[in-house]
């Protein structure tokens, strides 16, 4: 979900700059983590962020996920697979979040998880982490803090993935 | 979790001896689910049941499920793989029951699902359309409504597992 259809990095901006007057927006530095962008002594503020109701709510959604998202369901089983298990309070925001945006992705087809176990032909995500175990064909989802590595296929936008897999 | 490590038949049988007085505690007929064993006026009760926050915070754990878990782990990546998807408000209630009773499993370990499109060499599960795309070795997990269920290798109880994996 994050950074692949839904957009948590303008989130990350926008409480960083309400709080901290802090210009996150100007730099964002290739293969960091953006709150590596954020003066040390309140670089650690993300994680209270990340843990508050309401933080993965109301975030963007990543441009044409939704229309190539219902396309590949056409030719694919599409699911959903997210590591939200590692914040509590996201897996309510995440899941109302789906059904405002993703209203045609139905419960079935929705995973919150840690370690992505999952038995599937793809998987789309912008952490190598996930990869790992993974037998199917891995494609990573170019975001701020991937952009160093060079191991995987890459895709840059849902418009690319349409023009890979449809 | 429901019927292999957390136990809702209870739960269901308390609500409804509750409000209607049900003595849904006297028969469970084989191969039925729990609800069938109601007055049909009142059968889709167990849905409004399920539904309500709270519902699977307070469930009791099944026997001996704690402590084979825990000896399990010594031996296997083991995973608690839930079909929670089905319902938004079992989320937290969820998360918050194993972080109780079972705070050995890291959120890596938890998976919340609809489809349990999972890659693993064991399932331990009560219900067997969760075992029709799966590809490693599946244990049906005895429970009222499977007692019917002739096609598939049989586990009654954790003490059962233990002799089997352990």
């Amino acid at each position: 979900m994050d950074e692949v259809i839904a957009d948590v990095i303008p989130k990350f901006i926008s409480l960083y700059n309400r709080d901290f007057g802090t210009p996150l927006d100007l730099v964002i530095d290739s293969g960091n983590e953006v709150f590596k962008n954020v003066p040390e002594d309140v670089n650690q503020k993300w994680l209270e962020y990340i843990n508050e109701v309401g933080f993965f709510r109301d975030l963007a959604v990543i441009p044409d996920s939704q229309r190539v998202i219902k396309a590949l369901q056409e030719k694919y089983d599409v699911y959903i697979v997210s590591a939200a298990m590692e914040f509590r309070n996201s897996l309510v925001d995440k899941y109302d979040w789906l059904a405002e945006h993703f209203p045609f992705i139905n419960w079935q087809h929705i995973v919150f998880c840690g370690d992505k176990i999952i038995e599937a032909d793809y998987l789309i995500d912008d952490r190598i982490k996930n990869f790992q175990n993974f037998k199917g064909r891995p494609l990573l989802y170019t975001s701020p803090h991937n952009l160093l590595v060079t191991d995987y296929e890459r895709v840059n936008s849902w418009e690319e993935i349409a023009g890979l897999l449809l």
